[in-house]
């Protein structure tokens, strides 16, 4: 038996919807949740997608999420916003707050969102790319969970971080950089768990802080806050450039919470049941602050090529846009989507306690 | 013998703007591109401070700089700028930028400058250092000479393109990010080969794009465009992340180069004695976008205080802050700043050939 079911985009997204409803999520905004999980599915990036409809039922059971979303402008010019996001859903809010920035970007070139008291919104790249439909560049951070552990640090205090810019081209997939700020995230350690592989050493630390390959360890250890964790971008030493990727797990928690004046660090889900806490930064701005659309879409055009074409390592036979593969899957998922059985099943269970009908 | 000299940086000063003066460099632009160089001797970046005056020498000689610089603002918006360098001193050029982008921000809370045709603009830090003492958030980014091999590319078509981010705190010294986006910059191959050392299979690859312990072998390969090069911070597989330092080099790109229509890529110094062509991108940011100067360096303390006081891994006593080891360093060189013996007879050697006055 194959390990994943392939189902309907349409059916997925009527059945999810419907989940949301029936937790009290009005309409419209289970709809956009909906979508941004569904569009990680279908873009491949199966730890965010679907998979973790569970987690966002269970969040607005315990309290950490509230179902209906109410957002404040706390302060606004016209190049900037501070949200408070209510403790509503992430999605929402991030996809409310960006199309604002959207707008504001059209009007006067750019605008920048600093968001507090939200909770976990995806995949950073949806709300980016929200900005190529408009021909504008897109930026999106969010903090979260700490689960990564400063240069010469011990414990857990940062999150994975990521951040996202997403630039349009003209004939080429446009420019999505969409990534964590650690060297890999948790889901990695738990699939080479799975396997009972080693991991790289690269990848995390111990309950002492000293790098290991041993992902089961590292697992429970975060789990019982023992110490040890996810190592940010290049490794635990400054040798390789580890603190470089804990200086932008940083920074990202500094235009998210810093400039917010929400959480960030520890603060994040720093007490059980109580609201997340989640900070973003969203941002648009539109190429005629520059050089315009014309030349800059014509521009990534050219740079994309360039890295394309540029000679390729030996054994390798292709060089990667940042993105592209994304775009590919994306494409080939356009009707059905693949959902491992575990989540197929997950997503069932759901339905019948919330007494939903399961289309799937 | 010491392997060092100090000389008084006021000493240091007078010599480096007499040199600049003899090269036809107008006094206040001397002036500028002397405090760059030597800020960043004090702060302990020695490789991009006086040691590379001859660099700069040859540069004008050899007709790659010109020495009077006459910039141009191609297009200003309220919140952003185009910048034209008119080949002339990196320095110089984003000295001046980064001036109106910091008179803007305090009239439109932000302004970003794309900037094309300018040279090698020194420490990515000094220019988002210059919006801090201003109380503003400052932005600093340059791409630079292709030395860096893409993911699964064999050529280096890539700058180690430095990013700078700088953000205000009240009693902690402040958060000052300024990495290359490389896991090292060339230099330190160069430290290595001198020592005879190995370096990690995280930093360079061979002319055929495999990861190699053999600086000498990268040094030659990238003198003669043989192949090979430096590796994006996460090293040479998607594994360890190398594709993340890959996009943030490329981001660097399309910031600077891209939204100026500046150069990029290869095309930075990408004819013998022509203008290098190089692209910077600066922003300062108002603090007053967001929650204001008051709470966002107050949230700074609090940030940088958790992070210092978390627990520390076996073996060490200290949590770093980003910029942290530099201010210290510069304290510690408010008189006096250390030299290698080779650069002190090598400004002494270029005074003697202009007839300057050699102070040190």
């Amino acid at each position: 038996m194959e390990e994943w079911i392939s189902v309907k985009v349409s059916d997925l997204f009527d059945t999810v919807v419907s989940v949301f409803k029936a937790l009290g999520i009005p309409s419209e905004e289970g709809k956009i949740i909906a979508d941004v999980l569904i569009t990680a599915d279908r873009r491949g990036i199966d730890s965010h997608g679907v998979a973790r409809l569970k987690r966002y039922v269970d969040g607005i059971r315990n309290g950490i999420m509230k179902p209906e979303t109410a957002i404040t402008i706390v302060k606004e010019t016209p190049v900037s916003l501070v949200v408070d996001g209510g403790g509503g859903m992430g999605q929402v809010v991030a996809y409310r707050t960006m199309e604002k920035c959207i707008q504001k970007a059209k009007e006067d070139y750019i605008c920048f969102a600093s968001i507090r008291n939200s909770n976990h919104y995806g995949i950073a790249g949806y709300y980016s790319m929200m900005a190529l439909k408009e021909n504008l560049i897109g930026i999106s951070m969010t903090n979260s969970a700490p689960l990564v552990v400063p240069t010469f640090g011990r414990d857990a205090v940062l999150g994975t971080n990521p951040i996202s810019v997403a630039v349009p081209s003209r004939e080429e997939h446009p420019f999505v950089l969409d990534m964590a700020t650690s060297t890999v995230p948790r889901g990695k350690l738990e699939v080479y768990n799975r396997l009972g592989k080693k991991i790289p050493l690269m990848w995390a630390t111990d309950e002492k802080g000293t790098p290991t390959d041993n992902p089961a360890e590292v697992l429970q250890n975060l789990l019982e806050r023992k110490g040890g964790g996810l190592l940010p971008l290049g490794g635990g030493e400054e040798l390789t450039g580890g603190h470089k990727g804990y200086g932008l797990s940083f920074l990202v928690d500094i235009f998210t919470g810093v400039f917010s004046s929400g959480a960030w660090g520890t603060d994040i889900y720093g007490k059980k049941n109580a609201p997340s806490q989640v900070s973003h930064f969203l941002g648009a701005i539109s190429p005629d602050a520059f050089v315009g659309l014309d030349e800059i879409s014509s521009n990534m055009d050219s740079i994309i090529r360039m890295l394309k074409n540029a000679p390729k390592a030996e054994g390798k036979d292709r060089i990667y846009i940042h993105g592209e593969k994304e775009f590919e899957k994306e494409n080939e998922r356009k009707e059905e989507v693949p959902l491992y059985w575990k989540v197929y099943d997950n997503i069932k269970e759901i339905c019948q306690e919330f007494e939903v009908k399961f289309r799937l």
